[in-house]
């Protein structure tokens, strides 16, 4: 983009960091397929294996944990299926397993083609107002039968509202049961604290382009230990659990922005939320009746994460509105933007149509500056006010 | 790399081109996920679409019919395994898949697991001895029960000792009972003429590495009125059968790679199958025993492709000690070196084992030069002898 612009949809897709491209770039022009067994061969698998130690330190791992896929969506489906196809074929009673009714797409729909294709039978658990985790009914669903779970799988942090999930009470309920636990932490690493080893999670996704990487590169972190069985079949690159030439150049990019992205994160936590927080009281004074969704700020939301409400409006109307005026943002998960839908995160959430409609998600990420929020709280009021004469 | 070295292993990846690696950079530090709906998702989109419509183009197919992928195995995984799922959901008898002894792991993997996981029928039909699929085996095996094949997968050429397949042939054969076709044209592209359209196939794999792209991104070219079911779900960003951010910056540089090379292929075919030919004559004058495996040259095999055997060589020796004169080659499939077995391809082509394990492959590409091969063959003596010293 060369026009100036508010960039506020860092929870879609968040710029490059320049380690990242320079670690990228350096090794573009490189020949050397990383399983070949000559002299570029093994250099080019020298980076690969210095860029999963580099992750591993930045996420609490082994290096042999670390198995890199396309991306997120990819990890989420090598993750699900592999480890429920894994777990089922040890045992043939586990056939349920559990989640929430907020993850994302790329969890929710493995999970739907599971239960339809593949016999599983999937329990989406209910969140409070909030967005987080009922974890009562994880508690009495896993007692029920816990024999019959192959596997929990919980976002770390909701891509949308931004709510923070109770990972380490899961990872306490799933334990009591040797139930292993899956976490799609795309929104989390870089955010908030994530450390694989004291989280006691058995699986974590991650990806790239959320943390200041490249786009088709991401990971999925995943105990040794933990039988998988693979997505993708293959030369059998990563672990014989996906196959695919190893994308050299984004392994390093990804290394490189994870590095970055982590060592950063207590520093990125308290300005970003420091930015948003102005956002969230500079908006509603603007414009009253707007409001947070979601957890309240503090320890239990995405620190870039300000989801709000503004009634009588359409979000979509709105979203092109302050497009208009070169301020970008979302009205939910950009995955599924486009489709007219209300969102099942707000509905789960217990809003109803039209209140779930009227919602517009900034997220603040590692380039926003005051300028930014002070261009939101200059438009927003002309907007909203547009909006609202549009549907009356 | 920074040591000059002889590179002669483009089969199994190649040398980004100046334009793929402009193409790329240029788009490394934009902003957008090509899925929002915003100023900057727009242009993302924008990148996005002009590429699917260049490498339309380059393939001879519709922009529709392109389905951007993480690479190869991906590509030939969601074409097996979604075609033969939707196939077979349409009519229960379709379990067959019908393909050759000598595909690639990408393919041949993922038709193991459909036969062991999903009830597949596979049959995997015998080559020649120069590594063409024997027509009449599969004419044979289709009339014996045409409405039970569910899909046909032949590769356009193999990457091992790179015969190509008679394509029209198989079509001519499926035609006549509606069955589709897939091919695996990942060595093919950019190397031999290659159109989707007056081919007549229904789904073709390729990758960006192989010819001249980056890494991680490639297609399934594959008509839009075949149903395909997904393997990866989530977003659904491709035609709702591949879901996964789209990864924007590859994408411009796959396009930009296939446009260039699918440009160049007639003057690089002639160009390379000359320094290929000379290398082969001249290798056997130095190795008098030494023989070329596969085709004869000509119409019937990769320009780059010299697939050579060196009896009372181990082809791993001949492979090191090559390399550490600087030249790069191969014992086969980049995807399986490491693993001792010899090469299936060749067993298939009726080689013994050890005739099998004293091959090398050298495979030209775009920037093979005649010092490469007077290169090879300076140092190929010395090489065999002390291989058959180390072996006596």
């Amino acid at each position: 983009m060369t026009e100036p612009h508010v960039y506020l949809d860092h929870a879609a897709t968040t710029p490059m960091r320049g380690v990242a491209i320079e670690a990228m770039t350096r090794h573009l022009a490189d020949v050397g397929n990383a399983s070949s067994l000559h002299g570029s061969g093994r250099a080019a698998r020298r980076v690969v294996e210095e860029s999963r130690e580099t992750v591993a330190r930045a996420l609490g791992c082994r290096p042999g944990d670390v198995v890199f896929t396309s991306g997120g969506t990819e990890s989420d489906n090598l993750a699900l299926k592999g480890i429920f196809w894994a777990r089922r074929s040890a045992d043939a009673r586990r056939v349920r397993i559990l989640s929430t009714a907020i993850e994302h797409h790329a969890v929710l729909d493995p999970l739907a083609w599971l239960a339809e294709e593949t016999g599983a039978v999937v329990e989406l658990l209910p969140v409070d107002n909030l967005g987080v985790l009922d974890l009562d009914a994880l508690r009495a669903s896993v007692a029920r039968d816990p024999g019959s779970v192959a596997l929990i799988s919980v976002m770390w942090a909701n891509n949308e509202v931004g709510t923070l999930q109770p990972i380490d009470r899961v990872v306490e309920i799933a334990a009591e049961h040797e139930i292993p636990v899956h976490t799609d932490a795309v929104q989390a690493v870089g955010s908030v604290p994530v450390d694989f080893g004291t989280s006691g999670v058995d699986a974590l996704t991650f990806t790239g382009h959320k943390v200041g990487g490249p786009y088709g590169v991401g990971a999925l972190v995943v105990r040794r230990d933990l039988p998988v069985a693979a997505l993708v079949h293959g030369g059998g690159q990563e672990r014989d659990i996906r196959s695919g030439t190893l994308d050299v150049p984004a392994i390093a990019g990804l290394a490189a922005a994870v590095e970055a992205a982590v060592k950063a994160q207590p520093e990125h936590a308290s300005r970003v939320q420091a930015l948003r927080d102005d956002l969230v009281r500079r908006v509603i004074e603007v414009v009253p009746d707007a409001h947070l969704h979601g957890a309240p700020a503090g320890e239990g939301r995405l620190p870039g994460n300000a989801h709000l409400g503004f009634p009588g409006c359409e979000g979509d109307s709105l979203l092109m509105l302050l497009d208009a005026r070169g301020i970008e943002c979302s009205t939910g998960s950009a995955c599924s933007a486009g489709v007219p839908q209300p969102s099942h995160v707000l509905i789960a959430m217990g809003c109803r149509d039209d209140q779930a409609r009227h919602s517009l998600r900034f997220s603040l990420g590692h380039t926003s500056r005051e300028s930014d929020v002070d261009a939101v709280v200059e438009a927003i009021g002309p907007a909203v006010e547009r909006a609202r004469a549009a549907r009356a």
